[in-house]
């Protein structure tokens, strides 16, 4: 497949892998940059520890990395840790991208910014993104309310009119080759896919919880901030994150401040994420769940996406009569 | 262009109007169908004169009509009513339509079924609907949680191995040729079009609300119970209803029963209501409001639909390289 993504990243699917914080290690980065897409390490809260370790395992595939912005922005040593390995491309997502912009751009790293708004894809532009991504609601992990349906074309029309060197890739809900095709139509380059890598067989994610996203359909998630609560991390109040609902969001989902002074609560949380148990814990997961039934290597998966979406493709004048 | 929804319906575009409340009036129904795709009268609360002044407005036009199922439920004698008008089709939202679909099949009518989740589409066909309508969170008025990038799909995919007979549109978000592309990649038969249709001269829509809508972006609305907490209608609690944010909003959003029993601030509204004000009522759009930026007569809408997705289709294999 060609677009404006593969050329400018030389890739022979225009696929990036969301950087979703703990599940996209090296491994799973390194398998979508070598099955034809752009993978990303999931910079995350920033550990230094985890990221040197991500990139060890990476070698020498190109990979990028993604970091959750307003929390580096605390941390702001892990952005050089990562810029020193001369990353494919540098993500920023969740806070403003203004104060790194112009130091990654200096060290020749293109800059993606995901953004959640059409104020913020704005934003991103006048910061000098190279590209952004337009993150819908249906994502898992964190984000905001927007559909990705009508954030991708607001976005494509806005870039066209006042960007049109930003490339715009569609996230969110995207989990096979109908949404990679539908995603080309809405005006995306491209798309950053995160649940469907993330039951892959090289994510860092427990057996337990890929299960249960497999088993569940995507009726059965949730944007909440209880796990966020139970972390006490304090996440600006715009974001919420999608899981798959359990015992957990159905008894504090309503009073997540309680949970955040209930020790005994929290800990019990932390011992089932830590096991990676799905009763327990929550599994970060998207939507797009309910279109997702195994867990097969990043190869196949990628190239199954490609594949389906370049026969609709070719298909698609067909439904012109 | 063709597709199965076409060839059903003898359409020339596959392109059904939403049956709005209040704005799909017999005109604006019967403008959809005369553009060449189906026109369906928004039933809404089951007012009879309105009713039949719409079906009147219509004329010898085929037009089918929409209920909201759990309030027509109450006063069934408008589907009698709709029935004897001989509807292109009759279509059910926001309600089980189990107690229904016989008393419509048997008289000859096609059941159209909009739902919000996995579990209501499988209802939906198990009750015999000949076409279910998938729609998702970014829909303008009622609607659930669910975006329509994984809905459709999922829903596509379960009728494919269930009930391959049933067919399938897409909506929420849909506003142009690219979502409309974009639907049909993910499995759709067609789309079912509220706002973009809304904003047409037809439409029976005050000048005011569609001047606020053509202004805003998709980033200004929410979903809300504080229109019908104004109204007091009792809604069931699974449903919100998409608007423009504004004063109301603002004000009410995080304590809507308070304004349930302020008798003052309902009749502001009311009055607000009345006079067509986005300012004192609500607007009902969806997130699309950002890729709507004028009112032009629905032939001219539904021709640069057609035009735009017959484009794109036509251009898709040259994403194949």
């Amino acid at each position: 497949m060609r677009t404006r993504l593969t050329d400018a990243f030389d890739l022979t699917h225009p696929i990036v892998c969301a950087p979703m914080a703990f599940a996209a290690s090296g491994r799973l980065a390194a398998a979508v940059t070598h099955a034809g897409g752009l993978g990303l390490i999931g910079g995350g809260y920033g550990n230094p520890e985890w990221l040197e370790a991500a990139f060890a395992d990476a070698g020498n595939t190109r990979v990028g990395c993604g970091f959750i912005t307003w929390k580096m922005a605390e941390n702001q040593a892990v952005l050089d840790q990562v810029l020193a390995r001369n990353p494919a491309a540098l993500c920023l997502s969740f806070g403003d991208p203004a104060p790194f912009a112009r130091r990654i751009s200096e060290v020749g790293i293109p800059l993606i910014c995901q953004v959640q708004t059409l104020r913020d894809a704005q934003h991103a532009a006048h910061c000098g993104a190279q590209v952004i991504v337009a993150q819908g609601s249906e994502a898992g992990g964190h984000g905001e309310r927007r559909g990705t349906i009508t954030l991708v074309p607001e976005v494509a029309d806005w870039l066209a009119g006042q960007a049109p060197d930003v490339l715009l890739l569609a996230a969110g809900g995207i989990a096979d080759g109908r949404g990679l095709a539908a995603a080309l139509m809405l005006g995306a380059d491209g798309v950053l896919i995160g649940s469907r890598l993330w039951a892959s067989a090289e994510a860092q994610v427990s057996e337990a919880m890929t299960d249960a996203a497999l088993a569940a359909t995507g009726d059965e998630t949730i944007r909440s901030t209880v796990m966020d609560a139970a972390r006490d991390i304090n996440w600006p109040t715009r974001y919420t994150a999608r899981v798959l609902r359990n015992a957990v969001t159905d008894r504090w989902h309503h009073n997540p401040d309680q949970l955040r002074t209930d020790m005994a609560a929290r800990a019990d949380w932390a011992e089932g994420w830590a096991s990676g148990d799905p009763v327990r814990a929550n599994t970060f997961v998207g939507e797009a769940t309910g279109l997702i039934h195994d867990r097969p290597p990043v190869a196949q998966i990628i190239d199954r996406i490609a594949h389906e979406a370049e026969t609709l493709l070719k298909r698609a004048p067909d439904w012109t009569g």
